[in-house]
């Protein structure tokens, strides 16, 4: 019933190598957040109080706590500016960038969704 | 900094549009259960205990609450059948089907991060 194009080493009814992988991918992106976080940043480096304005509804915590984890998984880079004040400064890093076809997948669905939502 | 392929629709630093997009499609399949279930489906249908199973660590109550607001939101069909006992089946929708480049592009990326993981 798959009427999507598999890789070949996905193919042959690899249906639970395909479920472990989705599975790790939920492990490192999961939560309404990072996926967020890491499309603000694809438009260019930003501060956290940037960051927490572009990401609608994101507490200061819970950003914090977001960014520790991106940054553990080398999607994100925190750098500190010896300006002063002193400027924290987070950017998406190479790593984070191979996101980006989940990302635009979900930007394309969600367009599409709104539109049929609008004309129902 | 973006170095993906934008629609149309989403140049011209479109940033606030591609993120409520992002935003409105995670509204949908936030959380990790959503996007297994459907990746499970896309396999074709499945008896509530298969999915159980296939869909690795759910508990029973969180199965029944994500299938109930994936029906809601008409990615998922609920059909009963009038054997004996009753065989209640689930199944993907056409509508459903349209998370596939999403869940596709996931199953991609955990492929290659665990590659990645596994080298280092």
């Amino acid at each position: 019933m798959v009427n999507i194009e598999l890789t070949p080493e996905m193919q042959h009814g690899e249906c639970r190598k395909y479920m472990l992988s989705i599975h790790d991918t939920l492990d490192i992106i999961s939560g309404k957040w990072k996926i967020e976080i890491i499309a603000s940043l694809s438009f260019g480096k930003k501060r956290f109080l940037q960051l927490q304005r572009e990401v609608n509804g994101i507490g200061a915590k819970m950003l914090s706590k977001e960014l520790r984890e991106l940054e553990q998984n080398g999607l994100v880079r925190r750098t500190v500016q010896e300006s002063r004040p002193v400027t924290v400064e987070y950017e998406i890093t190479d790593y984070g960038q191979t996101l980006q076809p989940i990302i635009l997948e979900m930007a394309k669905w969600g367009a599409t969704h709104r539109k049929k939502i609008m004309s129902s």
